[in-house]
């Protein structure tokens, strides 16, 4: 007896996402389409070259299906799992009108995104759907549709508290997924309280990776320069108040833990690469979200507030840089 | 009767100090020497151009001595007041030793300079001098001898709190430099209450000047981009508690007409140009200073201290370029 293939529709083909895709053909119970863009000529006729510690050198890797867009990719549906592995930047879109014409009442969306509190608007667009929360801790960069994949796959998938209407359905989709996506190679679990995981991971994003954008320097400089102790230790500090006031009570020792956990590198965080390269950061799904959810609960996070404040102003001067806004010529004064 | 002119030793001829020496010359009472040193050979053959708000064009302006250091400099002493209109940055280095060898016991210091709690270092060392604050209120910059003078020179000038030992000398000396400074195309004032003045400055230096520096845009741009509501007013309200701690009562309506003192121009304050040409920013003497006193006092200032230490970090970043510190090459690891 065949077994049929599990179909899934990938979204977000950079270093994470491709290396997602992979691990799940890999794993041989399922069927990958993933929307391309840029990429799309080039993968089509040469698929990815990937250069993987978990992997090995994949001279061409082309998942079962490209698709130019998510209408295009309709004909190898319909699809069971919907993963997203964009970067979240609402301000210039949502991802939820992009994914719109794929979900039907039995797709999950598995959001493999940074950042707290980002499930709201999927969960509010289609509120029938198990929506699923993944967090990933992979170092892995697409250039070019070379992957180059530095540290292991390690990925946890749990369920968004808010989807709690579909929650038994969404557990056992969820294992489903955590099934599919393992194999001999990488880590995938299920993981019950996966919101302490993304409070965990953002203890580290909305301070060192926010700090290191600002100043301009790595994390090992930052550390040198004497910033990780007179700024992070009390953003930090800031993160984990926050995070309790949103029922996530994470131990003291994170802190001292994503301080070292970039050791020994004097290492580039994502948001550092992202304004050295001209990009848009992850502003509002790490920074933003942490600081209106310290305003609801009337937590008092002076630090994450005004880094929040300073990346916002950068963000616009990128989007500036980029065409996304325009400043008026004449500056604009009070009459 | 012919009167002596009092002989002066300016110590930096950038925009604000080049103006300085022509006002006083101007004026004719006081014959200037101006210790230069990447100037000197360009000045001495060819004299600073100016185009000046104040005074037009000259197109070739020296002072009535030049010198190449302030040894060279004594042979035209000794000299009643030492004007030092060099940036602060003691992280380089100090202006006392500089200036030491100048020093008799009828030599008076007139610290045009920004910043605030300034005075400490140059009072410690030279207890029985009067030492003078002078807050320039000015748009003028020296580039490569050429001085662009660009908005009018107002300087006030007053006595330093703790130089009281020798206040009522103070005062005299004091209102003597204004009478020399002063000329018809300038404003020189002696003012009662300078420290409310150099607190009054500090509120846009403070803020403005740091933010800008930090965010990478203008003042224009960083109101466009909301970083005016929601980070400068905040900080700025931070500044006057510190102020008010300090035994300086700032009116409430400081903070708007700081924030439109550069309408209608998208303005590059002093901090933003240093961090564009890779220059050191005056971040202790205005920043740190403010914090410090902040911190004695007890005045909670959460924006005001981490701005401090985000340009702290800048700084250091600067300071690495320039050679003038050395990270290791592999990053120091806790064991």
């Amino acid at each position: 007896m065949s077994v049929e293939k599990t179909k899934i529709l990938l979204i977000g083909s950079g270093g994470v996402g491709t290396i997602a895709s992979y691990a799940l053909e890999y794993a041989g119970k399922s069927e990958v389409t993933s929307v391309l863009r840029s990429d799309y000529n080039k993968v089509t006729e040469k698929g990815f070259s990937i250069d993987s510690c978990d992997y090995g050198q994949i001279d061409s890797f082309r998942p079962s299906h490209i698709a130019k867009s998510v209408e295009d990719s309709l004909r190898y549906g319909p699809f069971e799992y919907i993963l997203v592995v964009t970067k979240s930047v609402p301000e210039v879109g949502s991802m939820v009108d992009v994914i719109a014409p794929a979900v039907s009442d039995n797709t999950a969306i598995v959001l493999i995104q940074n950042g707290i509190g980002i499930e709201g608007e999927v969960i509010t667009k289609f509120p029938k759907n198990a929506v699923l929360s993944g967090v990933s801790m992979i170092g892995s960069s697409n250039i070019d549709s070379h992957i180059n994949h530095e540290a292991p796959d390690s990925l946890k998938v749990g369920v968004f508290e808010s989807n709690k209407a579909v929650k038994d359905v969404t557990q056992a989709v969820c294992k489903k997924f955590v099934e599919i996506y393992s194999n001999d190679k990488n880590s995938c679990v299920y993981d019950e309280s996966v919101k302490f995981t993304r409070w965990r991971k953002l203890v580290y994003n909305a301070t060192l990776n926010s700090v290191c954008a600002i100043t301009g320097v790595d994390s090992g400089r930052l550390e040198v320069f004497g910033g990780t102790d007179s700024i992070i230790r009390k953003a930090m500090r800031e993160v984990l108040a926050v995070a309790k006031s949103d029922g996530v009570e994470l131990p003291e020792d994170v802190i001292d833990f994503m301080i070292r956990s970039d050791d020994p590198v004097y290492y580039a965080p994502s948001m550092l690469i992202d304004v050295h390269k001209g990009n848009l950061m992850e502003v509002e799904v790490i920074s933003g979200n942490a600081v209106r959810i310290a305003e609801k609960n009337g937590v008092s996070a002076p630090y994450l507030t005004l880094l929040y404040e300073l990346l916002k102003v950068i963000q616009k001067k990128t989007m500036e840089k980029k065409g996304l806004l325009t400043v008026p010529k004449e500056r604009p004064v009070p009459k």
